[in-house]
């Protein structure tokens, strides 16, 4: 799997609005395995896997030097669309010892019955969940790339130390209805989506989220859950993000700065 | 709790190293509970917890209209120093019906019987696995402020996406060890941790990480666990993250651009 891929936008500056090919960050899930029982299930970036496998395990206090792992590779079963997304590890010596009450401690995870767990996987999964947004609304492109500005003027700590990230949720007219801070990214979406859903107010359908930096497949599927028609980020969105706001009916805007942006889904909702 | 709290920084320029004070934003745990039983420790900054915990449970499938929320609010216990950090909820509803499958399904936490959880217990809690690190070698202020450069020298996509984040380990005299870049800043670091922990190499007493984006208590934390004596990074670092550097005896840089950069904790290790 490339660690990027190429992706139809829509790119929209002020006066043009033009069909472009993009690059977009490839976000698959990692199903990580100790002695073949399901043990967690990472977004990344493939590359490295069984590098990332290693240092998660030590993160999480499974192992604490090499000599506790034994074998670590990915699935064996080619004939599986998404073996490359799984990686089984056995442990050795005390780590091993401790396996059952390893996996005691941890959060059940669904998986197929299958040795692969795929992108595609993951957002049937969350389908089963989410009606599509059908909103049929529009935003201007000159509202929507003045989001940044009206968020930034609501934050109030940001610029004391650079350390927070931001979320607003505006009206369909721009009016910032939420706002929050938090060195959290996806703290900051809970909040706002938080704060509305205890006034009673969801499904957000009359409402755009704007956060700071980029957006992953864990913030399109919290605006998804919340029903948010359109959602705009500063940075780049990555690949699961995009399939996924494809999927649910979500408007993607990605790079909003200095009055353009690019939309990576349904960009009919931008005049 | 304030968003922000004060901390004594070294501020090192060309020519100049003095001492300062800057604002590091807050990060402290929030443990949410359902119907007094622990359910999720997050990491956030203070303010809003209600709507976060809200939001949490929303995108966590626990809920899915404020008609299954019954009362959601702070713990009651005025005595327990960390009640703040606490959040109970009932559950209503259908989502009530579910609260044993939904407790069942959760990793366990461990937490104290108080009341309370803080920063402090946390960080003690870590202490307990990790010995202090005592590494006494020493780096010069131009070789740290170096370490961007050449790690951006080695990262292939990120220029093509802007989607990524990096991580770099850096040996002593500034030779690139290992690098990754994943969407996710804490895959990135695993990536390269793991690499050197294949390698049996730790602990990383001799090596320098470098991360682009912030440094949270987390990233710290995968630091520790390696053993690794100087951790630099791109932007700012969040007060947790600063305490768990002074404890474990690691020196932690932020702001690392333009030759310059700023000091959180055990400034001794750069001359």
């Amino acid at each position: 799997m490339e660690p990027f891929r190429g992706v139809e936008i829509v790119r929209v500056r002020a006066g043009s609005r033009e069909a472009a090919i993009d690059r977009a960050a490839t976000e698959e899930p990692l199903e990580i395995r100790l002695h073949g029982r399901p043990f967690a299930v990472i977004m990344r970036t493939p590359g490295a896997d069984l590098e990332l496998a290693a240092g998660f395990l030590l993160a999480e206090r499974v192992i604490r030097t090499a000599d506790d792992l034994g074998a670590i590779e990915h699935c064996r079963d080619e004939s599986s669309a998404g073996a490359e997304n799984v990686v089984n590890v056995t442990l050795d010596g005390a780590a091993a010892a401790s396996l059952d009450a390893v996996l005691a401690g941890r959060r059940q995870i669904a998986v197929s019955a299958s040795c692969g767990l795929c992108g595609r996987l993951a957002i049937d999964s969350l389908r089963v969940d989410v009606p599509p947004i059908e909103s049929a609304w529009t935003v201007t492109r000159a509202l929507l790339a003045e989001l940044p500005h009206r968020l930034r003027d609501a934050q109030a700590v940001f610029d004391e130390t650079g350390g927070l990230h931001a979320a607003g949720l505006f009206t369909r007219d721009g009016r910032l209805a939420a706002s929050a801070e938090d060195v959290g990214r996806h703290n900051a979406v809970d909040k706002v989506i938080g704060k509305r859903l205890l006034a009673d107010a969801l499904p957000l359908s009359d409402s755009m989220l704007f956060v700071s930096g980029r957006t992953s497949y864990e913030i399109v599927q919290k605006a998804a859950l919340a029903g948010v028609p359109i959602l705009a980020a500063v940075s780049a969105p990555s690949s699961l993000a995009i399939d996924l706001a494809r999927d649910t009916g979500i408007t993607l805007a990605g790079f909003v700065r200095d009055g353009a942006f690019n939309l990576y889904s349904h960009p009919s909702r931008v005049e």
